[in-house]
């Protein structure tokens, strides 16, 4: 038997387990042009949060209804395929996430234009590093520096959420390049995972007026935003830029798992200093994911780089692992593992 | 005896010309190195409305207090001078209006890089025009137009405030350079102002819901939004937007006058549309004055721009200038003619 996590029923507020329930349902099989999938990894994502409320912002994907089956990158073993693209033992990555068997067909799937069906030869790398630091992850983040805010030396970058996937590997990749890094958390063990595991200078935005922690750490001001967060942390940036300074908006967290915080009030200093922003998804820059995986994978081999995972064990595990990462209980990148 | 404009009291709410008041000073007598300008022609510009606020933006000049003389761009001739670099009778662009005789010194005035003193040759121009589409409001229209946002042929273009000083400009330039504009103002008057004297097709924002207004005009949304107003506006653009859409914060002309606005509660769009905002002040690129003149002086001469003037007489009606100006009561450039 297959089993799937569907919606059970929006959430209100905070996401809790109860919203979403476990399935079990027959083993799909393939039909021409498809491929029956093992998945042996989830990669567990804040941005689903998103899909389930009652809408979804122009240009996202349509909301999840209650009873629908909710889908994420994943990675896994082809068991059966009749397609001639996908032979049996393939490893492949694919965005049907969230259970056990997916049934990839000859409509492509992707989320936001990432995770169309791609084999992947892991070599003797860890597989599941293609669903973080040379996959999604790591796009994302190299993507966010280096095409849409340019960090270059001598830049002083914020990176918000910088213990999580994207935030993690954002806040070192800029620091290995030669910006000046400081990262924001949401507990004291990150602010510590930042600056002993990472060498990277981090407060706890929990802890105390944000602009005022913001300032004890880059009191010249900063250059550029990466931003996970939104609300009061794109707000403190706006606030902190320097003249021309840049914003690289990649998520919004803040506003994912409850109500969404008002837009920024003071917008209009991005008229006064000359800033730019922009909003961006890695599945505009797919034809950046070698030269990615180029850098990252060579920082990760010489010990440059450091990378931390959450792991969850079992399909019963993924309700837990979305709640445990959008409560801000996880560190590093959140994964199930289902399979080896 | 000079003529001046003071703030008298902090404006609660719209601006009134109570809020301002007239103040009879001697002319002053230039000292070493600066020179006695007789003003003729005054810029009326919202943007002043920001500083007889309690606070500005980051970035921005500090606020006036009561008592304080309002500053903004001016045009006069010289009657004295004890610098070597303006004559007698050379006319002048500078900072230094809202009053009769300005006193132009070695410390450069600015308004936001903007209107350091230069001497102008109008030729047989009209001299204000150096004030309007050959001056800031001219450089505004054209930096945001092709520097921020990179108008071409094919693009779609909302501007709002479309009868205004710069938006009658940018709206013009866009549709000469070939890109199909639609413009948004604040009354039928100027809806017909703009279609039938622009020829470019606009709606009322007060007439009904903004998104169905825009949608009417625009059915497959925009690709660029030339922002003056801010608020509500930048909202619907935002939802409006296509992929890949592009942002020019010029000005917020709603929040200027009484109560800012809270920020777009639809920010996220630009991450799921891969939009790029960007916020300018024409004062950062004065390298771009001279290819704007040559070429909207090319349009003026022969026809293709045209160009309208909203003018008070005399230096007691540049409270009431200021004040229409605020309310929308006025199309095109506002100016202040204090003397030929």
């Amino acid at each position: 038997m297959n089993h799937h996590v569907r919606l059970a029923r929006r959430p209100v507020g905070k996401l809790t387990t109860t919203d979403l329930e476990l399935v079990e349902v027959p083993v799909p099989e393939p039909g021409p042009g498809e491929v029956l999938i093992r998945n042996t990894w989830l990669s567990i994502d804040p941005s689903i949060r998103i899909r389930l409320a009652e809408t979804t912002p122009d240009g996202y994907l349509p909301p999840l209804r209650p009873g629908d089956e909710l889908s994420g990158l994943a990675l896994g073993r082809v068991i059966e395929s009749r397609s001639p693209d996908f032979a049996v033992g393939d490893l492949v990555s694919h965005t049907l996430g969230y259970r056990e068997y997916a049934l990839v067909g000859t409509r492509v799937q992707t989320i936001g234009g990432y995770g169309a069906p791609a084999r992947i030869d892991a070599g003797e790398l860890p597989p599941q590093w293609f669903l973080g630091p040379l996959g999604s992850a790591g796009l994302t983040a190299y993507v966010g520096l280096f095409e849409i805010l340019a960090v270059a030396p001598g830049d002083t970058l914020w990176v918000s959420s910088a213990a999580g996937a994207v935030g993690a590997l954002a806040a070192q990749l800029a620091h290995i390049r030669g910006a000046t890094v400081i990262g924001s958390v949401g507990s004291p063990a990150k602010v510590a995972f930042l600056r002993d595991e990472l060498g990277i200078p981090a407060f706890d935005y929990r802890d105390g007026a944000l602009p005022e922690s913001l300032a004890a750490l880059a009191p010249g001001g900063i250059d550029a935003y990466f931003d996970n967060v939104g609300g009061d942390h794109l707000t403190a940036a706006l606030d902190a830029l320097r003249p021309a300074g840049r914003i690289a908006l990649c998520g919004a967290v803040s506003g994912y798992d409850g109500a969404a915080p008002a837009g920024p009030p003071n917008l209009f200093t991005m008229v006064s200093k000359g800033l730019r922003m922009r909003g961006f998804r890695a599945g505009s820059f797919t034809h950046l994911e070698e030269p990615m995986r180029r850098e990252v994978a060579g920082y990760l081999a010489d010990g440059r780089l450091a990378y931390r995972e959450s792991v969850f064990h079992g399909i019963a595990e993924a309700p837990a692992a979305l709640v445990a990462l959008l409560s801000g209980a996880t560190v590093g990148k959140t994964l199930c593992r289902l399979a080896s």
